[in-house]
């Protein structure tokens, strides 16, 4: 029984974003891969779509210039034959500031012969913001 | 080949929302359930972890008193013998200010014998609270 093109990934990704060796992540991206983080892309210029392996490099690249991941737990996690779903609770340090931030995200991900071919993420914007603002955001109890 | 309990469960939450009938969705729940919705809990007290069928009835019957679902696009799906995990896009009407409200969420839902056992939610909470403050939340551009 052969890994989990997941299992890969996100070792590939980890080691990316904590030591800057993009090598094996490259290896495991689609050329043509469709990718999108939904998050708060005034604040992170490098969330949002992207098409094709060299801007996801970019993009990998400059989350690494940005934090370095202390630790993640993987709450939900569904693997299907070239499929993967996941929610995780990162925490990550701000390379900058030296500070701590938590966040939680949902990803879908689809490979084509052990590459990933579709990603998409969603990020719990807000905690993030929260955190980048360094004080919490005033929300009304409000009825809509 | 039966319909995945995916399906009965989204028909009978959307219309246990937009139809206030809970009867069908009540039948689908575990007595059990494990629920947690992560999303902005000082804005919506109904969001949140709640364990057992009647906190989940009370924490829907919440939300159908709060908005009606306009439409729905499901972005990214996966589905499993007694799981399913999915990326939506939301367009509801907010039911006191009679305003459009956009929102994307993540789910995880495990089933036990068709019925819901588990389910995780991850809502895009910057995005709903932009909206419910009625302007956008001044994020800015920086380095962690």
């Amino acid at each position: 029984m052969t890994e989990h093109s997941l299992w890969r990934l996100s070792r590939a990704l980890h080691r990316a974003i904590n030591e800057r060796q993009l090598e094996e992540f490259e290896a495991l991206i689609d050329e043509e891969v469709d990718w999108a983080i939904h998050g708060p892309i005034e604040m992170f210029p490098f969330l949002g779509a992207r098409r094709g392996k060299a801007a996801v490099l970019e993009v990998v690249r400059r989350i690494a210039e940005t934090v370095r991941i202390h630790r993640f737990d993987r709450e939900s996690i569904m693997l299907g034959l070239d499929q993967a779903a996941s929610m995780l609770r990162y925490s990550l340090t701000g390379l900058d500031s030296n500070k701590p931030i938590h966040l939680r995200l949902a990803h879908f991900a689809q490979f084509k012969d052990g590459r990933l071919r579709r990603f998409r993420v969603l990020v719990d914007a807000l905690e993030l913001a929260e955190q980048a603002l360094g004080r919490p955001i005033h929300l009304p109890k409000i009825a809509w």
